[in-house]
């Protein structure tokens, strides 16, 4: 029930293939495996050892991917900051997690006040000591902690273990193919599953990461375009930038290029006919941090025929609708497979995220006459947002916390810039200002969080049972 | 611990794409499910369910194929009968797996002689019953069962689970790449791993399989030529008249023709050198029953670097020499992974295959400075013969029966057509021909074990301890 250390296998068998490159430089596989080992060492040095739980907070840059790998040699369970979080969100999850250090890129580190956190400098001037890379990884070790929210506007540390990650790879793989050519262009957070799975797929396929630190419209076209890279991972809004971008400059894809992963909610039919015209194949993927990532995936030659189709599920994996009986009826989408997280950590580390063998997305959704599936709904009216996920009931929860908001209702609105944004709807019990409230949210939420619009008004939409209506909201926008 | 169905999988994810094709007929994923449910059906209307042990014994064609996805269905244990062998050899395999039922093809049905026989015939005029086919396939269940002689001549029947194929599928897809349109040739036999991977392959992949009842050197050329296939499997002796057809016609592989598999032993340089000026990737493998085909594996560009390796192991697995100390140190090879069985069949299912964790092949090899293996001396002075291994155990216990026989040593002598081929040398205990022994052998032996000279001699080499030494035996061809 073990996988030989990827890094050190990975090294040992296309040691000379390119891994990484970011901006002009590149490394291949033996020399960020030789790079990872001496963070290791120097992990080592400052006490973090195979049992140790660490959290990283860092941009999307080769340092960070170096000190992950570091972490994987040494086994450690990493616990994935969001860098664009406030600073009491990101204590929460610190807190949460009980880590052992916080290791944080210099550039965020007015972002974290504790006696854990070891610079990203200070690593730099540490003395790598010896150290022994662990020789397997058990299949159930969990590797990654990634934070996400829900009903509850608690986040809840999804853990992702070494099989999770690898079934990823290979159903992705099974899907639409591999080949040892390949570069998958990444501008999506490392720190999220979309990223880091990116490097996963490098470590297993042996496959090279053209890296960026922020999302570039137009260098992501030139290299489309170029043929620099094979594949690209993004959210809708990203996509039609690019698009933007190669009609501007009047350019195809090249041949070599294979294909743009969007996550986030399903693509326009707008843009995939732009994509079209460019060369562009779009496989629109459904997925979540507990599956980590893609859990099924619409292909592009059916993206026309099934217009806002999530797809079908990827080999390894079962999707199915809960007490569904013929195609077309509604209920809750309910996922197998071996990317399914074990469960949670910290004040969630009880709760059982999988019943009966599958897990409860607390999505809607249908499966049509021929297996493809429809998301109607997803879980707790989440906000999709430049490809992060927001819960309204964390916004509300916050807005709740101020003495003039008697109640306050959140739910998304339609942006051309990122698809939804969050807007609020707040009952006063004392007179405040909308700056004021707003200003409050800017101090406790990451900036994507903050409402974008908030109205005060006089009562909130709610059911007998006095539930809130989110729907009905949304109909007021 | 479970994989959905595989045929269900694949045939509800991509339905539409070729599976099968033979001659001038081809077949669908969805079409060859369906097929498989109806001899699904008519195997269970004969009284085969999830628990029986079904042994087949058939030419590879398509029905054979059909017959066996059936049997996966059900998910009964399937063994899987070499068609070459004397009746008298597959009595022993039958006997030795307690088989409930033997399917046998028609054409062949003179080889068994047992109440046991659902002759294909048979199977085609009986109505289907309905069957529910297994939603799931548990990762240790097993797939297929196949027989391997060894050291002592008796020959042992290997379990091949689901998970043993499934990594083995994944492994080689992380070596040397998938796509959706790849097409396999298969001309080996169906029965062996080598043709029955392939099917493997075809149903994890989603990839189409070119098959052909027997090795055809002229067509296998064209195929190649016109691109119609990207891969093939084949040992060294195909290899070579394959590119005999191409340089009599004077032809160069496809652009769409990626590589061919080589297995059964080193491919001789001349042959890397003809290939390469055909534009014919050769990957040379090296594996065995027991760990259902490659696990370790030589990319063409090392080939001429790295003359007479096998490779390195595939990413899954782990290869070392049992008590080596240094690159270049001999010993027995050992082997890690979940490619290798969890053990044997019959007579010797209380053998442990494992030890520590490490399956010990009796291949005598070592690990250069760069972690490439050598296989110096195959296990049992193994015989690869045109892609059958023969062991001289096997052979000597024959002749040893003989009433005119006192001592017998068997080995391979170098053959331009197969390879190897078989040749033994015998001290008569009373006068008999040459001619008697040999057709004595020929009643109990598959033709390709039948000695290709056969010497009388006044006495064999053998030590102190009076064990045969092989190696003299090879000084005297």
């Amino acid at each position: 029930m073990t996988y030989p250390n990827w890094l050190s296998q990975r090294s040992y068998l296309s040691g000379d293939r390119m891994a990484l490159s970011f901006q002009e430089q590149q490394w291949s596989f033996s020399e960020i495996n030789d790079l990872a080992l001496a963070y290791a060492g120097k992990l080592t040095a400052l006490g973090i050892k195979a049992e140790s739980r660490v959290a990283i907070l860092s941009k999307s840059n080769p340092q960070f991917v170096f000190v992950m790998y570091g972490c994987l040699h040494l086994g450690c369970e990493m616990v994935m900051l969001n860098e664009r979080l406030a600073t009491g969100e990101l204590a929460y999850q610190i807190d949460d997690a009980q880590v052992d250090s916080i290791l944080v890129d210099d550039v965020l580190k007015e972002k974290i006040v504790s006696s854990k956190v070891i610079l990203f400098s200070k690593l730099d001037d540490t003395m790598p000591v010896r150290c022994e890379p662990e020789k397997q990884w058990q299949k159930d070790q969990t590797l990654s902690i990634m934070y996400t929210s829900g009903t509850t506007g608690h986040p809840k540390g999804v853990r992702q273990t070494a099989e999770n990650h690898f079934s990823s790879a290979i159903s992705s793989a099974l899907n639409i193919g591999i080949a040892p050519e390949d570069i998958w262009l990444c501008s999506v957070p490392l720190f999220h599953i979309s990223g880091f799975s990116i490097l996963m797929r490098s470590l297993i396929y042996g496959m090279g990461v053209r890296l960026y630190e922020k999302f570039d419209a137009k260098s992501s076209a030139e290299e489309i375009h170029n043929g620099t890279v094979t594949h690209m991972s993004l959210v809708g809004v990203m996509l039609e930038r690019v698009l933007s971008e190669m009609e501007k400059a009047s350019v195809q894809a090249s041949p070599r290029f294979k294909a743009v992963l969007a996550g986030g909610g399903p693509v326009p039919v707008a843009y995939m006919e732009r994509a079209a015209a460019c060369g562009i194949p779009v496989l629109q993927t459904y997925g979540m941090t507990e599956t980590s990532s893609q859990t099924t995936t619409l292909q592009s030659a059916d993206a026309t025929r099934k217009i806002g189709s999530a797809g079908k599920p990827l080999f390894l994996y079962q999707v199915i609708i809960d007490k569904a009986e013929n195609p077309g009826d509604k209920g809750e989408i309910l996922i197998q497979g071996p990317q399914v997280t074990p469960g949670y950590i910290g004040k969630f580390a009880e709760r059982n995220v999988q019943k009966d063998g599958w897990l409860h997305t607390g999505d809607i959704g249908y499966l049509d006459g021929e297996g493809f599936l429809f998301v109607v709904d997803r879980r707790s009216d989440l906000i999709v947002s430049g490809g992060e996920n927001i819960y309204p009931a964390e916004i509300e929860k916050v807005l709740m916390t101020h003495p003039a908001v008697r109640e306050v209702g959140v739910c998304g609105a339609a942006s051309e810039e990122w698809g939804e944004v969050p807007v609020a709807f707040v009952v006063l019990s004392k007179e405040t200002t909308v700056a004021e409230l707003l200003v409050y949210c800017c101090e406790q939420l990451a900036a994507y969080k903050v409402p974008k619009r908030l109205s005060v008004v006089e009562a909130l939409p709610r059911n007998a049972s006095n539930k809130l209506l989110r729907r009905e909201l949304r109909a007021w926008l």
